[in-house]
């Protein structure tokens, strides 16, 4: 259990890569748990699908420029540095959609809200399945 | 009107069914009002298209694991209990989307979000249409 | 930075549209920052694609009841008035996925949380790219 810390509205500046851009403000404002999300628009947005029988990602790269109609995501501890691990849908020009575990994506417009949480450290750390998760909440 | 209570942001364990998972959650902890998000990857979710003409849901069973690319979702009462309204979207090995009203889904992996809300109390009743849905806010 | 003001979660009325009601609920309620979700179902929604080359929208006009997926805006003033930014996923009878920027729909169903933001004010001034936007964030 947590509480809400300090929160943040604000547009990411067009060229920026959207990962690391949000890594970097984490970093700067000492953001180490968080939730995140964005709206806007996003050029060549790589994705990617966890393959769970092969324990690791397939990506997809995409071309062009999408909507980014959602950006969900969350910050916490990896190697000891905020790590953002946030999933997409974008649309294009037909309304179709696509989306995934986000890899990367060029700003062209970015719409972010991070919102801060205060409590006992998160941490990520390497699992058997190939990815790094928090431990689990066993209820 | 409300205000913001308790945060939570935890890891569900692999194998848990989903809604009953949070549901459960709900339960243990008091929580009666809340708006929830989770990210990650589901195994043969079953998602729900409301048929607004029949008054009932259609039943859509996906197979294999899909990134869970969104889950919006809100806590309230419904026959005295918390009770998780959940729309989710979901993607393929392709980056292909597919989403609905979610009605299950087997965790591989999912980081979810609880935000309880404090105000007065909230309950879905059923209706004419054949949902169980709040009083409307009429402005 | 900011800090979080009211939270509101509500049903809208059957039969309303979906971006209007939202803008006259933040205007009776002195709402000038927020952050929005919402789920449901919505009929014929109007959605659009912004063609960067082109500096405009291209509408899409779907028809039929869809489940709202996910609805995730930001309220912000423009012309010194609270203004909508939404984006969605919609789902039909298949589970198939649209999605894009919100321009209208009429409400099936939606169950929406808004969350005041407090903080320093933030406004959509126009761009040479055609959009109305707040000022970049440069880090």
């Amino acid at each position: 259990m947590g509480s809400i810390g300090r929160v943040y509205l604000f547009r990411i500046p067009e060229g920026e890569e959207i990962i690391s851009y949000i890594t970097r403000f984490c970093e700067k404002n000492n953001v180490k748990i968080a939730v995140v999300k964005a709206i806007g628009s996003l050029r060549n947005p790589k994705i990617a699908y966890f393959v769970e029988e092969e324990g690791k990602y397939k990506e997809i790269q995409l071309k062009g420029t999408y909507e980014l109609i959602s950006l969900l995501g969350n910050v916490s501890l990896k190697d000891g540095k905020p790590f953002l691990h946030a999933h997409v849908s974008l649309g294009n020009d037909e309304g179709i959609v696509f989306g995934g575990h986000l890899v990367e994506g060029e700003v062209f417009v970015a719409e972010v809200y991070i919102q801060e949480i205060k409590g006992e450290k998160l941490e990520r750390k390497p699992r058997d399945n190939g990815l790094a998760l928090w431990d689990e909440l066993v209820i």
